[in-house]
């Protein structure tokens, strides 16, 4: 602790502090009561609580000082923000800490992806604690830009910003004790072994427990929550922007457990986290839903710090930083002023804080090879084709048959009966693997829409009613250096550039979501009738999610994890 | 983990566990249940909760199962057994783990003190985990043997089974900023500080929670463990033989905040271990005083596990010990059997676990230098005498006046007042250094008893009616190589070897238990009438603690911390 003496003094009141907040309505999640208190604060750190004087004095009046929020499991990369504008996002919101997974980056960049994470999150209004990605690639049968190994990870682990391993998707490797996932496991020892394990319940689950891993943020149905908390897992109760799980968990909560939920959002977009909110969310929703308020607020604050060993996050005590949200009604929760280590850094819904000098960016990840004969499907008579049938609202799919349609000896999209093309482009390392399938759900009549964010490869995906206009949006994507756009009859119609790994912009907040508007009435008027036509294209190549996906390596059945034609 | 594959297969239902635990009532303290459930264990762990096959099966047809339970914070030299003989007396009590500080061993042999504790602890029925004691000596008032820094601590630090820094006494040293102490605190980074601040309010205690101290398990009053807890101190309850806070500290606990409590003995002697009970009889006063039996067991086992960072300790979950106890009913908590890893280590309250090897015992650790005239207090003639009161059932004395008794021109006893002499001989490196003062309480009519059991620098401490039979008794404790024994007209009325460091017995539970009654009884013959008179002994040498003490170097003022003089 820097200048600890002095501060020592402060606490022993000798000399004045820095800053005292006066007259608070403290909420204690350490002793989970709500107390009158006046809280000193120097050099960023709570000093003191207690009768203290201040250089200068913040009148509370009365209202509730509580710890800023921490979000216990994100992929920042959802937000397609980079991390200022993220923090500009949620900290008017109450954010103070996020544990991040920077999956994304890494399916990308690899370890130099998690580097730029880890100095692109330095000294803003939030603090970034870093889980090391487990699973990159997410199996062989989609080509990334990188490969981790446990190896790998034993080169960043030590890291103070650290927190641990996350998602271990590779669950089943996990349960029958692969040694590539049980050699991860020992990387993280001492640290956090975070989990992801959809549905997963009975023996395979006390499996998969055993092995090390100790928490979980994929529960769906209250029971698969309490089989998992039953075994030691730490809950996190996810809200994101598609996943949203919360009401249905909320009844797993008792007040002898809370200390082992979080709140997460897991994947939640620019616009939703600036509308709706982020962890303010949960804790609205979770006193709505019948939560007693300080259990609401030890869940998105200490319970969080402790299980990631947060050290000095999450609560108001001496020693622990200054991180304060203020509000006025413990039944509306909006938050009024967000402290970061004593600073004011946001009120009334308005970010204050200064953004810090920018980091170099990581460099180019577009490098393409490909023909405008890859994307020829030749007809094969008498055979019908296989569809990924999109399911609204869900990243799963579903196989469906179709006969196909022919023009000039080739099978080619029918807007009439809602089939799409699909391509899937190679974009790390110029390998020229092209996938090509068909797709319904996306109803445009025509032009086409593409993005380079596409789980978890990040390969070039592209949906079209026609190839001249998918020929174009691949064009365009690789003149922005990755990004989303949709076009129709050669002409672009709306873009947002990501060249940053072709998943996260450089521009601001704002423009962001401006463009993301731009985007999703562009796909809207060619007559998509999806909430997130992007959102649902980016999920269409990831391979370990059923039932049916396409990637760089062309039809996957995800079902049983293997490479299958297109023909029935 | 050893074996992880074949543990793996278990788990997932290919093969047969080594045991399985059926039809058990789990007290699932981290779901916060109580829930049916069979547990599969095989060599030593919990692999799975489920439908499991075992090689062996114990139905508990219905019995409460629940992990083994934890002490927060004891110095096992005050029960004055060995490490073994310990868990003979608190195994058949549901003791599964404790966390101990060393500290009357490493005041008398140094680290020499703690690497026998680290070797004698191991292998037993109870896990031992150590925090590395943090003020020796107590104060430079005494003569200690030994003097540990921080960078001593920082030799021993990293060891798995140490746990953090014990109890930083020198809470002025802390508070004030005393770089020793702060250096201490450094040491422990990352494992866990403990606290030690009886009284401590106010600014004082916001600096010493400040400068890292993170628990405290000296609070008698309920709104000074209030003010600890919300200033973020884990709060140890503690109930030892003599300092019985529990009953004052359970209103403190709500169920929002009792995951910050952990239940603790501190000290307590070898009979009440094995009469009334270890941790077990915490709990049962917890259930009683109103505080719901889930919350009573976490408090007992998972609280202090995650606080002391005991991995894998404290709940019954996949890859935890299988430390169990069982029993049949919430309300009178009477354990019926204990497991260690599996293995049934007591039944009935019979202790049924093997003896592993014995370890060498450390060095003699008595080395005195003394004469007879040593002991002669020359007369002052017209000034009276301070004597040292003692107040019954506590550790602090007052200072009273009184005239001397005079006897062949030197200050004597006085049976008729109760007025005793007090001596004090270094033990550990032979200085010569004698103390000699008086005291009133122990009401001997005739003899004299003496220790080498006595706060904390452990040097010989004895009261007598005359100083043949003081003279004697030091002989003896020297033929012993220390211990406890009473005298009286040169004959030895009852005595107890400790020749473990001077503190401790090297014979089984009941033979020290039967010669620690028979020195009460001696005590008692000779017309004390004390509960505990060595205990109180024990104390008149304890510098820091009020009011008037004597060590090695003399008669101290222990209010202002100095040397002070026998006349007023």
């Amino acid at each position: 602790m820097r200048n600890i003496r002095q501060k020592l003094s402060i606490a022993r009141g000798e000399q004045p502090a820095e800053l005292v907040f006066k007259n608070a309505r403290l909420v204690n999640v350490l002793s989970g009561e709500i107390h009158r208190a006046n809280v000193a604060v120097d050099d960023g750190r709570i000093v003191g609580i207690g009768d203290y004087k201040g250089r200068k004095a913040i009148d509370l009046r009365g209202a509730y000082l509580a710890p800023s929020l921490i979000d216990g499991h994100f992929h920042v990369e959802s937000s397609m923000l980079t991390a200022p504008e993220f923090a500009r996002a949620v900290v008017p919101h109450g954010t103070g800490a996020v544990v991040i997974d920077p999956h994304e980056y890494a399916n990308v960049l690899g370890l130099d992806g998690i580097r730029y994470v880890l100095e692109s999150t330095k000294n803003l209004a939030v603090d970034f604690f870093i889980m090391l990605p487990s699973c990159v690639p997410a199996t062989p049968l989609e080509t990334a830009g990188a490969r981790i190994t446990a190896d790998d990870l034993k080169l960043m682990i030590a890291d103070e910003r650290i927190a641990g391993v996350a998602e271990l998707m590779n669950f089943p490797g996990v349960y029958l004790g692969a040694k590539s996932e049980l050699a991860k496991i020992e990387v993280g020892k001492g640290k956090c072994i975070d989990g992801h394990a959809p549905g997963l319940r009975g023996e395979k689950l006390n499996a998969y427990v055993l092995a090390g891993v100790r928490s979980d943020h994929e529960s769906t149905e209250l029971d698969e929550a309490r089989e998992k908390l039953r075994l030691g897992m730490h809950i996190l109760l996810r809200e994101g922007s598609t996943e949203r799980n919360l009401a249905g968990l909320i009844p797993l909560i008792n007040l002898h457990n809370a200390v082992n939920c979080s709140f997460a959002t897991d994947d939640k977009l620019a616009g939703d986290l600036v509308s709706e909110g982020h962890i303010d969310h949960c804790v609205r929703r979770a006193i709505k839903l019948g939560l007693p308020p300080i259990a609401a607020l030890q869940i998105a604050t200490i319970n969080t710090a402790r299980h990631y060993r947060l050290r000095n996050f999450g609560a108001i005590a001496p020693r622990y930083w200054a991180d304060f949200i203020v509000f006025d009604s413990l039944k509306n929760f909006s938050i009024r002023q967000v402290y970061k280590k004593g600073i004011l850094v946001a009120e009334d819904g308005k970010f204050l804080a200064r953004s810090p000098a920018a980091v170099p960016l990581p460099r180019s990840t577009m490098n393409l090879r490909y023909q405008a004969r890859d994307l020829a499907v030749k007809v094969v008579r008498g055979k019908a084709i296989k569809i990924i049938e999109i399911v609204p609202q869900q990243i799963i799919t579903k196989e469906t048959l179709a006969a196909p349609k022919f023009a000039d000896g080739e099978i080619v999209a029918d807007v009439s009966r809602d089939i799409l093309k699909l391509v899937v482009v190679e974009r790390h390392r110029a390998t020229g693997n092209v996938g090509v399938g068909f797709v319904r759900g996306f109803k445009l009549k025509d032009g086409a829409m593409g993005s380079t964010v596409a789980h978890d490869a990040h390969n070039v995906v592209v949906a079209g009613t026609n190839d001249t206009d998918i020929l174009r949006v691949i064009e365009e994507l690789e003149r922005l250096q990755g990004g989303q756009v949709v076009v129709a009859r050669g002409d672009v119609k709306a873009e947002l550039g990501l060249p940053i790994a072709g998943l996260v912009s450089d521009q601001p907040l704002n423009e962001v979501m401006r463009r993301i508007d731009a985007l999703n009435a562009a796909a809207h008027a060619l007559g998509c009738d999806l909430d997130a036509p992007f959102m649902t294209l980016s999920f269409l190549s990831l391979s370990p999610i059923p039932q049916l996906k396409l990637t760089d390596q062309g039809l996957i059945d995800a079902v049983h994890l293997r490479k299958t034609t297109l023909f029935a």
